[in-house]
């Protein structure tokens, strides 16, 4: 898998005519990765409820790692003592690791941030912790992922430009010192393989703050882009209007990473402006409370009316899951506490995405995107709005 | 595999010379059983953590289904309507259900048992039921066992010899409505599978008791014969020579199966006095609290000595789990309560006993098993005393 011949590189192979999707080519030290890609979140060490047998066989061949969730537990020293994050969790395919800023954003109590890092409680104990640029990239080189992300400042939905413009700044400022600390004309680890750092777009909901985030970034000449602090809490559209902006902006020739992203519909469009990895803990979040992702929208299998269902949770879905159990056995399991249903449905859950991504990749590759994938975007907004509809009729409820 | 050229049936294949035990193979319509056989526990329609693929790929061809269990939820109608507990939950092979005579005396709020049947109250919320012998036979002819095991009166320990008489009496005359409900002539389905019904022989810790029971049940010419009510509490002496007491009664050319027993030493000494069949909920259980089974006894791989431990959970297991995972990381899992961690650990431990039973099965064969078992006894006997002596320096403990 692992080969000395083959750095870190971006190729893109097909684009679409119409839109600015393309169809490309991660090649890591880990291996290959068509790209679009969805990565799965193995944020403490494990793409929750699966064995890494299991997330292989769905296709995907590049996960996520959580900086904060492993310095927090068990440690980065005692996981570089293991020989690394891919040989401790026993995973061979590429890895890719967060920078923990966003993490410090949203999970930790945050007590304070200077221009020196950020200083927050734990979530799991209340410890106190300083994250610096410097420390996350301490972290990720002993985790040894393939891909380590800048520890970018995010800021929350509703911050104003002001406060977004500074943000963008110190957002460069640390991407410096992250490509010092990271080591500035590049890396390889002591058996000689290349790892890459990528810059994190921010700006909030300005253009004119993501196009001037952008561009300093581009100026730093890094492998590869990610655009950050989206789907915080912004209006779906606007999410859509800053992707495509924030991408268009973006170097032709480098992987552009949307983080936190999302919806099937969120991908699809994400892809039309260009974007070529993706990654989200809904699949298999919403898979251990009960629900799972299918053609026509999300179904909470969970629930009584699939007690008598034998259908399988998707009935076009070619998983392993979907091969084998109903769903209401699966509804069963979740009804009996069963740990068995959060394994089948996060199975069948990231499965499902990374179908969705091939599929993707083939509307690609004939050259005709929209016309392959407005239909996939059209019925799974209808069966969301049926969902939510027939939700609506005993609670208020919405996306 | 499922075939009406085969109808059940129970061929010896060898026999150890300097003991009782044998090499067997058990003819169902839903497959061919290797004996001795350990059938792990499928409480509520899941070998706990486990996808089937998982349970299959052990070597596992038999499993146990809990008529208790099933019965309260998801309930035996629902199950037939989805066309039986195989169809239900997606396993093809061979099927044993319990009759709920020992779940109601070890898990119900007992209420009240008379020769009519026992009325008990729900573990799980607390509702009234009635399960009689004809009860149990019509949920595990709705169920679809390929194994119907008899409606018995299982005694605490500690009852005396008239209380165990009493239940041994009680015990023949549940068998005989048994046999009426289930069809004094055998069983075969719609389909035209044949099922097959076993007798339990009880009779408590009182040898006579026991030769009593197994004459009033040889009498009814079973296709199968249980050995019930051990393991319940009594010392593990007495339960080795009422195994070797009960089993020397038993037809010579007839499946034996020794309920709920147990841990692997336990096992051995049960092949050795003749016993084809066992299951015990030990593996998985213990698994879920973070605690392995290793050819030097029981491993607490959720403790913190493990932390740092590089090795697999057995260096001895071929199993996947010990493949891919280190101690190291399985540790981690149980300490950051990822739900992997009990899939991992109920994995390694159900592929344990299945190769334990591979092992047993190749000593018999080779004709020489108690040079072949004595080791394996001797070893995981001292593994046990270590790990007892160890927990007690911190803490008293024992078996």
């Amino acid at each position: 898998m692992r080969s000395l011949d083959t750095p870190f590189s971006f190729q893109i192979e097909s684009r679409d005519s119409a839109t600015a999707a393309r169809r490309g080519r991660l090649i890591t030290p880990h291996g290959e990765i068509p790209t679009p890609v969805f990565m799965p979140v193995g944020t403490a060490g494990s793409v929750k409820c699966l064995t890494f047998e299991q997330v292989a066989a769905t296709g995907a061949k590049i996960i996520l790692g959580n900086t904060y969730h492993l310095y927090l537990r068990p440690g980065h020293d005692l996981v570089a003592r293991r020989g690394g994050l891919h040989r401790f969790q026993g995973w061979d395919g590429a890895l890719l690791t967060d920078s923990a800023g966003y993490q410090v954003f949203s999970l930790a109590h945050l007590n304070k941030l200077d221009e020196h890092g950020v200083a927050f409680q734990s979530h799991l104990d209340g410890s106190r912790h300083l994250f610096t640029p410097e420390l996350s990239m301490e972290i990720q080189i002993a985790l040894g992922a393939d891909i380590v992300m800048a520890f970018d400042h995010c800021v929350a939905f509703g911050a104003d430009v002001r406060a977004t413009a500074e943000a963008v700044d110190r957002t460069e400022r640390w991407l410096r010192r992250c490509i010092d600390a990271f080591g500035p004309g590049g890396r390889t680890d002591r058996e000689g393989w290349q790892r890459v750092l990528f810059g994190i777009v921010q700006g909030g909901v300005f253009p004119a703050e993501r196009t001037r985030s952008a561009a300093r970034l581009i100026d730093l000449d890094l492998p590869g882009y990610a655009v950050g602090g989206l789907s915080v809490g912004e209006p779906i559209s606007q999410m859509y209007d800053l992707t495509a902006h924030t991408a268009s902006l973006l170097p032709q020739d480098k992987p552009r990473y949307l983080m936190g992203v999302g919806f099937p519909d969120d991908i699809i469009e994400g892809v039309r402006s260009g974007i070529d990895m993706f990654d989200c803990v809904l699949p298999t979040r919403i898979a251990r409370k009960g629900t799972v992702v299918t053609r026509d929208g999300r179904l909470v299998v969970k629930n009584s009316p699939y007690a008598e269902d034998d259908r399988p949770l998707d009935p076009e879905c070619d998983c392993s899951v979907c091969a084998r159990y109903s769903r209401a056995y699966i509804r069963h399991l979740f009804a009996s506490r069963e740990l068995l249903g959060q394994t089948l449905a996060s199975l069948h859950n990231v499965h499902f995405y990374q179908s969705l991504m091939r599929d993707i990749r083939t509307a690609i590759d004939t050259g005709s995107f929209d016309a392959h994938t407005r239909p996939i975007v059209q019925r799974w907004r209808e069966g969301e709005k049926r969902r939510i509809e027939e939700a609506g009729k005993r609670r208020p409820g919405g996306r």
